[in-house]
């Protein structure tokens, strides 16, 4: 009476597995910071909550299979007017979730045993849904000496077999910030072509761009159309996180269509969430400006904050909200722990992710944690103070 | 640049396949009577909308994993009270609909290739889920004439391979309305343990057994606790389907900890959507109770309707708020697809879902459709108008 292979022996996502720790130090009266995950301390747009405030119904039904036809329909308003795509309705299916437009895509495209190509380090919980497809990621590593730039084209190339399904990407990056060049994505699209495999393009903080840098869509290459899947999400766009509406994009008809499938197997997204999702496409542009610039703000503090502290390296992203940063320490895990269990700094602590987990390859990153620099500057500020402290207090104790 | 054998050529849901076809009937101004999906037209609880309505926070924020901690507790008193068993906490995962508590058991037990048993016909959508995760249904097949009783243990039996790892019921069953009996229920555990299986029971339906009929949890036999997982949702319960709140519960630890890291992986369940879950949970137990005795009153009107119409025979379902009906047709789902697509009755259709999808034998079926009895009587009426007056007209057009 075993459980499957499938799950056993993985490691449970590093953006999440240290919770029960933070917990027992919350228990303690411990004020935990927490940069280990994507979870804004920004207010999801007042038309979103407006919306809830004043939902019209009084039976929360299932919605359609492919999404609420108004909130698509805004999407489709949205890709015309902030990314200059056009699309049709027939592109786009709801997801619950960009979690869900990740994992029915790897079902979409592979078969167990297949493989994908991943820059590493990457969105940790694509391992999780690879697994429970039953696909490989096959792993290309980035650099944090190179800023995480996108490693040499023949270095991915090599890597394709008669396996791979797809390469995926996450633009801007999640953990590392990196932006992929307009130049970038067409040589990997045109590498697609050559080898007849799939791109998938995850673009959920493409709005989150700094240093006046722009952002170009997949989306824009008509020529690739056919090969291409786009993932989008309302839950950083608006903060909403935990409203779990997504958006599946790609011009293949074919896809959309046996997509579909899956999107009919589980009936519908949440009801009430996609409500207040189009509320938010429908909010003025001003609060995404206004985001924006928060954490612009705030990527330009916890940058040189982390740089002030002995030891500490970390690279600059370009876009998004993540940071990944070495640490003056062997095993980031064993650290990260030591933060929460056994470490405060005026009552206070910060819970990061270890990096090690958003590498493929092995040993990797064990001596990083990723980031997430989701706090105003004030809690930002302190929750670094408690890393230079903790980091401290930790060298002191392995002395001992 | 093929998509994946795992979606190709698998037949949509027939309980959502031919929506196209409803859409068109209502653009051409025709009233479809929705008798294809478990949608009932009774209002969620008050309590569950109030939530909604006055939703408490700023910022739709991830929540645990694991579920709402609140909710979590209100799962473990209903289930104290109302289903006389005693949880933990620990032994419960709130899922994003019952559907996704499905999925997440075929993937915690079963590797690509393994197989499960299901008496058919049985909930369609466990077929979708089951090639998600590349598992094999095994049907044993129960029977219009025998009720749809469950079959022979011996013809269960004699489907376990080295490759099973686990039986699947739904009970009440959708379709079928047939209640587990104690002694079917132990009979059953006991062969899982010979077997060293799992047993996942879906009681979603739970609360709706008619005729004073009683419901027995799986969850009543301590002895057997280890190979059970219960699947449950608030969807038809509290008539909140498109909340997507569903809850996985087992005793056994290990399914926990591991199904826990899929449910890390996607994040979280809708948080706004969980908030009104939990309020109803804390309703009156006067809801459930109502909502039972209107759904009885709809069991008997729609039999004695059915059975009124010429050629139609139907099972008298127990409990849940579906039923099979065999109809005069050779083919079901062309039938079906007549009704929207060519027929109306004073400008009124019915939209039922063929039963062929229902069954994973081959062949079986194909005359007869599913019927869920979620529309008050006077539209239950209107309906099965519209079906005897559409077999009328559908022979009619076979004969020229």
């Amino acid at each position: 009476m075993e459980i499957s292979n499938r799950i056993r022996g993985f490691q449970a996502s590093p953006i999440r597995r240290l919770s029960p720790y933070a917990r027992a130090a919350k228990e303690r009266g411990v004020k935990v910071y927490h940069l280990n995950i994507g979870q804004p301390d920004i207010r999801s747009p007042k038309e979103a909550i407006d919306a809830i405030h004043t939902y019209p119904n009084e039976i929360i039904a299932y919605g359609e299979s492919d999404g609420d036809l108004a909130l698509r329909e805004a999407v489709v308003r949205y890709y015309k007017d902030s990314v200059g795509v056009d699309l049709e309705l027939d592109d786009i299916l709801i997801t619950t979730g960009g979690s869900e437009a990740i994992l029915f895509s790897l079902m979409a495209l592979c078969d167990p045993g297949d493989e994908v190509i991943v820059p590493e380090p990457y969105y940790t919980n694509v391992h999780s849904f690879a697994r429970m497809a039953n696909v490989s990621i096959v792993p290309v590593t980035s650099l944090l000496d190179d800023n995480f730039a996108l490693p040499p084209l023949s270095m991915i190339e090599e890597r394709i077999t008669s396996k791979t399904r797809a390469i995926i990407l996450n633009s801007p990056n999640n953990p590392t910030g990196h932006i992929y060049s307009p130049k970038e994505l067409e040589t990997i699209l045109r590498m697609c072509a050559d080898h007849d495999i799939f791109l998938i393009v995850d673009e959920v903080y493409r709005e989150f761009c700094y240093d006046g840098k722009t952002f170009t869509s997949v989306l824009k290459y008509d020529d690739y159309a056919e090969r291409v899947i786009c993932i989008d999400s309302v839950s950083k766009r608006f903060s909403m996180c935990g409203a779990r509406v997504g958006v599946l994009i790609s011009r293949n008809r074919n896809v959309i269509r046996e997509t579909l499938k899956l999107s009919q197997a589980r009936l519908c997204s949440p009801t009430v969430e996609q409500y207040a999702a189009l509320a938010a496409f429908n909010a003025p542009v001003q609060y995404l400006l206004d985001v924006k610039a928060e954490y612009e703000k705030r990527r330009d503090f916890i940058v040189k904050a982390l740089q002030s502290i002995p030891g500490v390296r970390c690279s600059r992203p370009d876009g998004a909200f993540y940071l990944i940063a070495k640490l003056p320490v062997e095993d980031a895990e064993d650290f990260a722990i030591f933060m929460l269990r056994d470490f405060d700094y005026n009552g206070e602590t910060v819970m990061m992710a270890p990096a090690e987990g958003f590498y493929e390859s092995k040993d990797l990153g064990r001596d990083q944690v990723r980031i997430a620099y989701v706090l105003n500057t004030e809690d930002l500020g302190k929750a670094c103070a408690c890393l230079r402290e903790g980091l401290k207090a930790y060298k002191a104790k392995r002395r001992f």
